[in-house]
Parts: structure tokens; sequence; C-alpha cells
């Protein structure tokens, strides 16, 4: 049992998001699952129902009708977490749902804490840790490349491609420990050919892994797009032509837009976020729009990806050269935007503005906005999505595979150097522990887990 | 059938609140409910399961994996709606919940409009109309009054009620009718004294409900309280002191308030709804905040009290009068409240500021806060709520009551002239049409069925 204590009280939350809605869901986990909702829940005995079966009827505490609710059965070990489980579909009143997780909690039970659902399923065999980590990718996946790289590994994927991994190194690490039975007699069980191959192999193998986290990354978080410009550029204008909708308000006083606004963009299934910036000006006496525009800066540094929007009318030659040399001393991955080009012939303005990557369009006609979508999926994926291959986007994962990738190039290293199996041995140990703790196969620190599922909603 | 066609197409709708959580529910119902949902879960052919049980497996559109889930089978007539129904529990990715539901739709079943799961449970006769309005009701509550009230007329208090005082009239309208059969005869079968004294006792009832309409109100929709005063007289901070937390950015800057924040306040049970207006000025030069200033003013209008808040610093016993004079001219339900009281002794505030109701507390030392609330509850609810009789809380349910009591007037009136059975007959008639109105007994006209359910979330 991965050397932790079992968990055998009663855990209770929340599963369904807050909020109204036709129906609210209360999930309970634990040897006194039933007990609990046996205790409010007159109509019948529980305890004597079948596992798998739905029960209609109040929920009561005392005379006190709490509501008229289903209740679910999940007999351990036929659930989620392994151990009984009782759903219960109530309206979806948030008010009603806090009075029966209240009134759960009267009758012993206690509120889970994040994650700790799909933590007893963990810790009951019923799936291992990157399966786990995999469920709380799998509900924020908000685009389809997201959610079949999560359902990917939620099915096993990624833990299969370590296991095999894992078992190759298994099976060499014993060969090796064998010579050093006979360490005195110098004999080679294992043969050093067939080991550089292996382990050059695997070099391969997880080098691409860690190569893929790249694009993990970017399916899994999105890329954020700064939108800069000085005010009246159009830049709330060219966010509604990208969102085709009016979402910013747009107006022609200079300096409308106080908050930095944030709105999500689906590219060929990419999640790209918009951040319209404050206007940045130099000069500027409104205090609270002082405010605004110094956080628009900070916006811009921790962008993916800046927009330089200008308008073509407004800006001359100089001052652009001035700006992209502003962007390209920061080091910032920008992409420049020449608004209003409808005034004038796209020769001139090309010949005018020197520069390979720059897009002319006009915002307000929505004329080559499609341009501008494919030029920022082209930088931030580079290429085409292939879910079919394992795609790593845990940065927890990302950061064993490097150690991994460290340890082989020692054992590598150690083979150049015609080491003794005894110091190969430890190198190959390293390795593998640090393959087994994405799959959480050995003990895993009780804080890795706390960071691990404090990122899960409640009642997951 | 109550004049309407049956529905026999199969509905689906998300069932659960938008946003992430642990678990999301999609619901369908129909004749094909089954057979959607079959079409697309390999694992296991449903149309053989038994009802109210639960079944854990891959939903799958073709090769491609929609989600783990489990499905809820609820056959007809023993569900929700009397129809089939299929629950289906996915991961709690608002993504995945839309593909499901466009599988669903795929596969032949339609989306829900608002309501149409309850209105199928009414149209179904699975309860009547007061009970399935109710439902809204119900999940709509957030306080524990609101809730006792819709929890009585969902498990039929109300509708019970009605049935009765029904019951009466038709046993009393038989025997008018029998006497119009004879009419040529001139007996009279019917007591006149007996139905004299029902008419009262009807009378007295239906006032009674009726005028628990304006408790009612209050209960379900809670007070909206508009806190205005001059800028700096410490709104933000007096609704801060009320809701006991730093919800509105407070600063010593005039008209820093641009946006009306609203937050409510749960009082005894009461829900009010607090807005802090923008600091009303005669004179902005600032375009953005003029535009805040007007919307103050109809916030201010439309709510059913008004809290006055002046600072005793800052305000002249001359300025006071001329402001409580514009409300009241304005016919508003006001309480004028005097902030940063801590600087004087009361005595010489209470000589200096002449008004009956007057308030005086310190917003930022939260003194008197407590005073502030009764007298609002005071305002609002003048007693106690007494959630074992019946309140009505249906704008609708009111109106029909209105013309109940309104006919029950006109067959007192006929009877004190004498009138002949045959148009006392009539009268009689009318006030059960409105009667059974309330609970859907006679049929509903669609317009009105749509406005009732078009309350409803998606999914009920």
């Amino acid at each position: 049992m991965k050397g932790l204590t079992k968990w055998t009280d009663t855990i209770v939350a929340i599963a369904t998001p807050p909020g109204l809605g036709a129906l609210g869901i209360i999930r309970l986990s634990g040897s006194e699952a039933v007990g609990v909702v046996n205790a409010l829940f007159p109509s019948k005995d529980l305890a004597k129902q079948a596992s798998h079966t739905l029960h209609v009827g109040f929920l009561q505490e005392g005379e006190t009708v709490l509501d008229e609710v289903v209740v679910s059965l999940y007999k351990a070990p036929r659930s989620y977490t392994g151990e009984d489980i009782v759903e219960i579909s109530c309206h979806g009143s948030p008010y009603i749902l806090q009075q029966v997780v209240h009134a759960c909690i009267q009758q012993g039970a206690r509120l889970a804490t994040q994650g700790e659902f799909t933590q007893r399923a963990f810790l009951n065999n019923k799936m291992d840790l990157a399966q786990a980590e995999a469920v709380a990718d799998l509900i924020a996946a908000d685009t389809e490349a997201m959610k079949q790289t999560a359902m990917r590994q939620l099915r096993g994927g990624f833990s299969h491609d370590l296991d095999n991994l894992r078992e190759q190194l298994i099976n060499f690490a014993a060969l090796i420990e064998l010579e050093l039975d006979f360490s005195q007699e110098d004999v080679e069980f294992a043969d050093r050919t067939a080991l550089q191959e292996l382990i050059t192999s695997l070099k391969a193998k997880i080098s691409e892994l860690v190569s893929s986290f790249k694009l993990g990354n970017v399916i899994k978080n999105g890329v954020s797009v700064a939108i800069i410009g000085k005010p009246n550029a159009g830049k709330s204008t060219l966010l509604n032509a990208l969102l085709n909708e009016e979402r910013a308000i747009v107006s022609d006083i200079a300096g409308t837009t106080r908050d930095t606004i944030e709105e999500t963009l689906n590219i060929n299934g990419v999640l790209f976020r918009l951040i319209d910036t404050a206007g940045i000006r130099e000069h500027t006496t409104d205090v609270i729009e002082q405010i605004g525009v110094g956080r628009s800066l900070a916006k811009m540094r921790e962008a993916n990806v800046v927009v330089y929007l200008f308008d073509v009318q407004d800006t001359d030659t100089h001052a652009f050269q001035q700006q992209i040399g502003l962007l390209e001393k920061d080091g910032l991955i920008y992409l420049p935007v020449g608004n209003k080009a409808d005034s004038k012939p796209l020769a001139s303005l090309q010949k005018e503005y020197v520069h390979d990557d720059i897009i002319f369009l006009s915002a307000k006609d929505k004329t080559n906005i499609q341009q501008l979508k494919q030029a920022l999926y082209d930088i931030a994926v580079g290429g085409t999505i292939n879910t079919e291959s394992t795609i790593v986007t845990n940065a927890r994962h990302h950061a064993a595979l490097l150690k991994i990738h460290e340890s082989l190039q020692d054992i590598d290293a150690g083979m150049q150097e015609n080491l003794t199996s005894d110091l190969l041995v430890l190198d190959i140990r390293r390795c593998l522990h640090y393959l087994s703790e994405i799959t959480g196969r050995i003990e895993v620190d009780r804080d890795i887990l706390g960071t691990i599922f404090g990122k899960f909603c409640i009642g997951k």
C-alpha cells in the first residue's frame, strides 16, 4: 500500500460546479458513507440495497425535510475510490446543497479536501499517479487536443510507455546485479553492446517525451497573447474582430479600457488567451488609468506572444522602427500588425514599413483576420498536433523526465569509461526511481501528493 | 390530457451548473432516451437493464472516446417526467459535456427548452402546476424561509389548500345547478344562509392568501436596498461593515465607485440585496462617471428601501432636511443613517438632526450596524415569518387569487340582490376557473405554460 496509511474515514463534498442548476450532486466515500446517508433517508434501508442502484426519497434531518433526492449506491470495491460511495442528487440550489453537506457532517462525515476522492482511488490502486493527474487535466480540458491528450493519459497510454521503458531497464539491471554477485570472477553476463544500444534507444525515447512538453504546455495551458499599441490604434476592435463578437466596450474616448480584458480564442484546437491592454501612453493624469497602464506593461512581459498593433495612418516609419527595436531589446516574441490598412495601397505600405512578418489588416472591416490567426497558430505550435503519440503536458512529469535523461547520460558516460558494475547499478537505480515516481509505483512523498491533488477541484 | 398533445420526442440537456466541477450530468427524457445513449455506449445493452440501475463504461462516438461515464436508468413511468430518463454522469469539463450533448443530438435527441423536463412531468400528471412552479423556486432558494415555502408548495401544501376551497365551491355549485333544473318550481335546494357563510369564509381565506403575497415576495425576491449619499459619506465602508468583508474598493479619491456594486446580505433568513451606488454629485466632468451617476439615480428609484447615508461632520441641518424632503417627495421608503457619529455626542446629534427613524453609527468602527440590520428587517417583514402556513410567493398565483376574490365578491353581491340561480352559477364557475388555473387542473394556455417554464433553467 505504498507506505501510506489507508484512510477509512468518510468524506463528503459537493461534486457539481457552484451556481444554480437543475441538479446538484453530493458525493460521499468511506466505510461509513452508506451509514451517514441512511441516517438521513427514512424511506428505506440503504444498507440492504444492491450496489449500482438508484433510490428516490426525501432526505430529512429529524422532522425537517432537506430535499427530495435520488441516492446512487456504489459498494466497495466496485467504485471510483474502491471504497463505498454514495451520491446524492439534489435540486440544484446551492443553499440546499450546503444544508445537505452540513447534515452529512453532523452524521460523522468530514469535508473532503481537493482531489481527495481521486487520491483515494490512487491509494486503493484504482489508477496510477499519472492517470490520477490526467483526471484533473480532463476536467480542465477545453479543446479537443487537450481532451485527447488527457484521455490518452487517463486510459494509461503514458503509463504504458513508461512501464515499457522501466521493464527493459529492470531486466538489464538484473543482469548487471548478477555480475555484481560474481564480481570476483570478472564475468560479464550483460552484453555491453546490447546495453549500449538499449541506453541509446532509451535516451532517444526520453528525449522525444521531454521535447513533447513544449507542445504539451501549449495544449494544456494555451498561449497568452498580449495586444499592445498606442491608444486608439484599434486594440479593442481587433479583439472583437478575432472573437467575432462585441466583447470590449469600444469608444472613441482614448483610455476607455481601464481593466485588462482577457478572452479565449480557439484556433485549430489550441487555446489562445487574448489580453487587451490599456493603451500605453507616456503621460496620463488619471490615477486609476495609470495603474491600468502599469499593469498592461507587466502583462506584456508575461505573455507568450506580443501582438504589436499600430495605426498605419498615425505611425511613421521612424516610430515603427523605434517600437520594434524596444520589443526586440526586451527579447519578446512579437508579431507586428498594421491596422487601418484599407486606407493605403498594400504595396506602398510594404515599402514604408520594412519587416518580414508584418501583417496588414483592417480590424474594423475584418479583413486579413484569418491571416493573423494562422500566424499566431504557427508561432505557438509550429506544425501539426498528433494526439496518437504521447505528449507530456505535466510539469512534474517533465521534471522527472529530465532527471531520467540525466541518469541515462550518466550510465552512458559510465559505460564509455568502463565503470564497474556496482557503480553502473547505482545510476540505473536512480533512473528507475525517477521513472517510478511519475506513475507513483514507488512510495511518493506525502508533500508531493498534496501538491498533485491540491490542483483538483473539491469533490473529485 | 389537458388538451395538449403528448410529447414523445427525446430531449437532452446539461443538468448541472456551467463551469468546472468534479461531475457534470447530462439528462435525456423521451421514448428514445435509452436508444440514443445505447448507440454511444458499447459496453453493454442498456435496453436490457433494469430501471433504477447504474452502469459504468466508455461513451464513444465511433472510435472516438467521449468520456468514461456512469449511466443512470429510470424507466417509464417510474421517473421524474413519467417517460424513460437516462442521466449520464461525465467528468465535469464543459467541453466534454458539450461534446456528449452534441453526440446525443446526432443520435436523434433534440435540445430541451427551459423547464421542459418539469413541463413533461406536469403534462404526464406527475405534479400539478403549482408544484411544478415550486421546483424552480426551490432551486433558486437561498434562504431557509424561501426553501421551506417552496418545499411546502412542492409537497402539495398550497395545492391541497386550493383543492379544499375548490371542493366546497363545487359541492355548492352542484346544489345551485340542481335548483336550475327545477327553476320553474321555484325551489331552493341550496341553503342560502349556509351559502352566505361559505362565501364569507372563502373570501376570508382568499384574502389571507392574497395578503401573504407581500411577505412571499420579500421571501422570494429579497429586498433591494439602495445606499445613497454624497461622495465620501462612507457608502462603500458601510457596505463592507454590513457584509463584514472587504468587497468594495475603498479609497479616498471621491468617485472611486464607478459601477454599482450589488451584494446580498441574509438578515434572519431574509435576503437583502445591497446596492452601493456611485456618489451622487451634481457636477462631474468625467463622462464615464456621469453614466455611473445616472445609473445610480435609476437604481435608487427601483429599490424597495433607500438608505440615505450622510456624514454628520459634513452635512448641516439644512442640507439634511432638504435631502429628506426630496426622498419624501419621491414617495420612497427610506432610512436616514448618520455616519461618523463617533465624532459627536449622541445627544447633540439627536438635537441637531430631527427625525424619528434616524440611526447614528460609525461604519468604520462598525458600531450600531446591528441596529441598522434590525431596522431593515422590520421595514421588510414587519413581524415574524411562519412557514407552517401557506405563503403565496408567485405573481401568477397572486393575480389568480385576486380574480378569485373578485368573483367571490360578485357572488356575494348577487346573493344580497337575490340574483337568480342561473346568474349565480356563472360567477361560481368563473371563480372555479381561476382556482383551477393555479394548479393547472383545467386546460392551461400554451403561452402561459411557456411563460411559466421559461423561468426554469435548462435541464430541469
